[in-house]
């Protein structure tokens, strides 16, 4: 590993576009950015605004470039601008995107996920990940008559009013057939259960625990289990949020390895590698109520997405995908621990390879994950300091040796500044 | 007017490949289709998969041909592929579509909406008109800290558990902070929010009545007025829901010619002229409470819908869209209204012309309205027998004169069957 080329050395790492561009965005947008992409709530140093994006690769509106490991919080699971998936939407939207119905687009993309997915007989589609979750919980109340959810404490389905993870703006009520469990915990599950005293509608569960500013957990497969079970014993839908994992643990669903299937699972991010599409799939002992509730979207049966997505989870087949990524997450972790370890720094890598969170030790205002990542911003790569990254397909091992040559300076940074 | 051309004669207008890929579609999606694009709902004789569009022609998977009235329910304000509009989304998409922020496309696109909507200080953008309904219920609740929400009866906002039009898969709480008025009645608007006792926060109407299977209502003036006077008087949001009719009637909002300006507006369908987008709007008094919600997705920052959306309002601008979309729906209200009286037929035309809505007199099942609609069909027109209809600024004089020859096959064929 030789140091890194020179066009990934963004130092002096200009900003001025992207300043100028905040504040013309502060008179126009509620201040200037909303939701998880809002840089104002990550150390100064990051950008905001991005002008390109190909593979692995970002480039800010000042022209820094970085090798990206957030992957647009998830969906680029192929690398930016994927030659297949591109050329496949464009195909489709030279003849039809959207029209006053689907096009064969849908029945193609809806087979495959159903070959795809042994959970599933049958799929849908919307936009959103939130549409996709939101519908899951619609379909186990419509299948069952009965109204309570059992959510996991602290887990992240959304940004609907019964799932947002910010009270504005919501009401008790939209929340009040909820239940709490903790995860990977199957006694607090079987409490849960009992909490909903009869009305037990569904299960909502992430593939595994995936919290902003936590740890990550990998499902335990006796938790997996104990929810199938008690799923099953009240008569009620196991329902998977594969949103932000699907498709890179495996592509038959996050919980295929533990032997778990769900009744109902949400998809959205990775599916279309970009485009904008959202799944649910489901069995058979769902297929009437989903038939049965009303959800729908101007852009739903959007065909370009929908061939986008037949190429991603053609080419994720293919190329190995989820082994790749695997490993590129593997050698990335491994880098990064040797490095700590040298410095004698304490850090946690945890939850699936490929979607990798680090988080130090006795860092409670995230102030040494700060300057890691503002440090490796400055040397040409695009880490989170509290949000799980995302590897992608097109990831390299010339990637991640770039990585490796930031991330050092950036636990060194963190070394210096030791007390 | 010398009759319809050859391609447009789809008689006998095979649907063979039609039915073929519902049957696929059967196996692997719940009923074969869902949501309001659900032909199942409609007549037999409509196409459920259609192949191409271009302008305003729809083609079938089995090649029939169709000037279409309905442009994908909405979205296509410019006709299929507007030229202009997918160059600007191409050349976007070719430097970057979702990063791991925004491009300057948000920036501009939201200046454009506050330049072109009085009404606006700020925008927000989203993908489903759900998400904007819900964002500007959650921000108006966020601004006054109250939980009411008026709702004229009938009126369709989206497809979320709180609106939804069917009850499957909902729950009583999720309307628990709705109070119904009736539309247009100023009086019940009134009692509405003394319902609410204290708790008002917002008063949600639509750009004028345009709910399905019933005759469409243009807003009176006094009516808007004293929402407008009522929300004031009780401190709460007055939300235009613009989704369905945005762009239409005026370019800066259906109530501009009204001179009633709201507090919020959901926009979305003909905004990016088919590409996936959604936008909130609303001035300063909501603006501090707009950045207090969390409601985001992963793919609200695409640039390529972004940019698409400029090129729309650009376009509708330059060109005039809104007088040629009214003149074009007045040509063909017009020759329906003639065709009808010579048959002595009783039918209602209502609405603005831009969104026309067409249901026959003493026609309960709407028998009328579906042998009039499939016989069009048959002649190469789609129209639809209970939704409203869409103009877009594509139609042209020939397509009207297509269209009136179709209709008149239509209401002979109503003629023809008369007891």
């Amino acid at each position: 590993m030789a140091g890194h080329p020179a066009q990934f050395r963004n130092d002096p790492r200009p900003l001025a576009r992207d300043a100028a561009l905040r504040a013309r965005a502060a008179r126009v947008i509620p201040g200037g950015m909303w939701g998880h992409m809002n840089a104002a709530r990550l150390p100064q140093g990051y950008p905001q605004f991005f002008a390109s994006a190909a593979g692995t690769r970002l480039r800010d509106v000042d022209g820094n470039e970085y090798v990206d490991f957030m992957c647009a919080f998830g969906p680029m699971i192929l690398g930016y601008g994927d030659p297949e998936v591109e050329a496949a939407a464009a195909a489709q939207r030279g003849r039809m995107d959207i029209a006053n119905g689907p096009g064969e687009a849908l029945v193609e993309l809806a087979e495959l996920m159903v070959e795809t997915v042994p959970a599933a007989d049958w799929a849908m589609f919307a936009k959103n990940g939130t549409d996709a979750t939101t519908a899951c919980l619609m379909i186990a109340r419509a299948e069952t008559g009965r109204r309570k959810i059992l959510v996991a404490r602290g887990a992240y389905h959304g940004s609907a009013p019964w799932c947002t993870p910010w009270p504005a703006g919501t009401t008790a009520e939209d929340r009040a057939h909820l239940l709490p469990f903790e995860f990977n915990d199957p006694a607090s599950l079987t409490e849960a259960a009992a909490a909903a005293e009869g009305d037990l509608a569904g299960i909502l569960v992430s593939a595994f625990r995936h919290d902003a500013r936590t740890d990550q957990e990998l499902t335990r497969p006796d938790f997996a289990a104990a929810a199938r079970a008690l799923a099953d014993r009240h008569g009620a839908a196991l329902i998977l949020d594969d949103v932000r994992a699907g498709f890179r643990l495996h592509l038959g669903g996050s919980w295929e390895p533990l032997g778990v299937r769900p009744d109902l699972a949400a998809w959205s991010k990775a599916l279309g590698n970009g485009h904008a599409i959202a799944a649910v799939t489901g069995n058979d002992a769902m297929r009437a109520a989903a038939q049965r509730i009303f959800v729908t979207g101007s852009f739903w049966c959007g065909a370009a997405a929908m061939a986008a997505a037949t190429a991603t989870l053609r080419k994720l087949h293919r190329i190995g995908a989820v082994a790749h990524m695997e490993a590129m997450g593997q050698m990335l972790r491994e880098g990064i621990a040797a490095q700590a370890a040298a410095l004698g720094l304490g850090l946690r890598q945890t939850g699936p390879a490929q979607l990798p969170m680090m988080l130090f030790d006795d860092d409670p205002d995230l102030a040494k994950g700060s300057l890691f990542c503002v440090t490796a911003l400055d040397h040409g790569v695009y880490m989170h300091p509290w949000h799980d990254m995302f590897l992608s397909a097109a990831h390299t091992e010339e990637d991640i040796r770039i990585a490796l040559a930031a991330t050092r300076k950036g636990l060194e940074a963190v070394a210096r500044a030791q007390p």
